[in-house]
């Protein structure tokens, strides 16, 4: 039992980390970069109150609980923005070795599901991971849209990529990018969002 | 349906202020001190990971929601420094018009859930909620000793203080209070909690 429980404390105190990740979009009323930590704890609330708009029903705490460690790879492989694709690209090795080592400070079994959990997030293929995949493109661009488009004007990003990119929202929760493609053409109407 | 989505974003975007309510722990190698979301989301970790320490068996699921939502509060009432004793007799009140409105913006039935799910939290009368405190007394304790004592030293809070607050975390979970009070004995030995 104790080395258990050292194993879990291990892994838990290397998660502080998380806190220094920083995202590409921003908090609030601050000139901060949200983080990892803010980001998943932001997602996993969000999957917790808007799970009735699941495109299939789903299994809320896996969902949740996928949310919660679906970034923790970032500790070592860093936060990739979603809109770079040549780097993109270049990440799954560096998340396959990040995940080998976080996981692997917990004891085998929740190693194990941790894991499973995380590739069953990347691999798009539940219910549950393509509703967790809409919540984590609603979150950032809702942030977008409060901070005035800052993230996606400082990298350039334009109406027709943040589009193409988040319609991957209607396989997982069709009523949420219904919502979130109008606000993204209000945002376009008001300048908000780059039309190029 | 459409006014049930805009009372959930309304409240989830609210939330984007929790990333700016200050705690008094530090995170790891960074002179910036936590916030709330950082703690909320280390918090669910942790009770996702060491559910099977608690007093009695535990609804994870619940004592994750419980969790993620716990401090929504001190968007409007603040942070109240745990030992700073005056202050916390005064919080419950803000406490309680700050979950009015919070809890508010939300559809009703699901306003109520969270309120209710807060409730729990604070009366600490169920293994969840008894748990779910027991972790919200450790995460601080391990960022502190991560951290060399600094939100203790930085408060002039000394052990005999810190031994008789997280004491109550026996009753949740006792196999992590007796790891964290060994913890706390050498962090008493090494300098980095002050004796008085």
């Amino acid at each position: 039992m104790t080395d258990r429980l050292l194993a879990q404390l291990d892994f838990l105190r290397e998660l502080d980390k998380a806190k220094n990740v920083l995202r590409q979009s921003h908090v609030t009323g601050t000139d901060r970069r949200e983080d990892d930590a803010q980001h998943q704890w932001h997602v996993a609330v969000m999957a917790l109150l808007l799970a009735e708009h699941a495109a299939e029903p789903v299994d809320v705490g896996r969902v949740v609980a996928m949310l919660l460690l679906h970034d923790v790879v970032e500790i070592d492989a860093g936060d990739v923005f979603v809109y770079d694709e040549a780097a993109q690209a270049g990440k799954r090795a560096a998340e396959e070795r990040a995940a080998d080592r976080l996981y692997g400070l917990l004891p085998p079994d929740q190693g194990a599901w941790a894991r499973e959990l995380w590739e069953e997030y990347e691999a798009k293929a539940t219910p549950e991971a393509r509703f967790a995949a809409s919540i984590d493109r609603l979150q950032p661009l809702l942030q977008n849209l409060m901070t005035g488009g800052l993230g996606w004007r400082r990298n350039g990003v334009a109406a027709d990529r943040v589009l193409r990119l988040n319609s991957s929202m209607e396989q997982g929760a069709p009523a949420l990018w219904e919502h979130a493609r109008a606000l993204l053409e209000q945002a376009v109407d008001d300048g908000v969002l780059p039309r190029e």
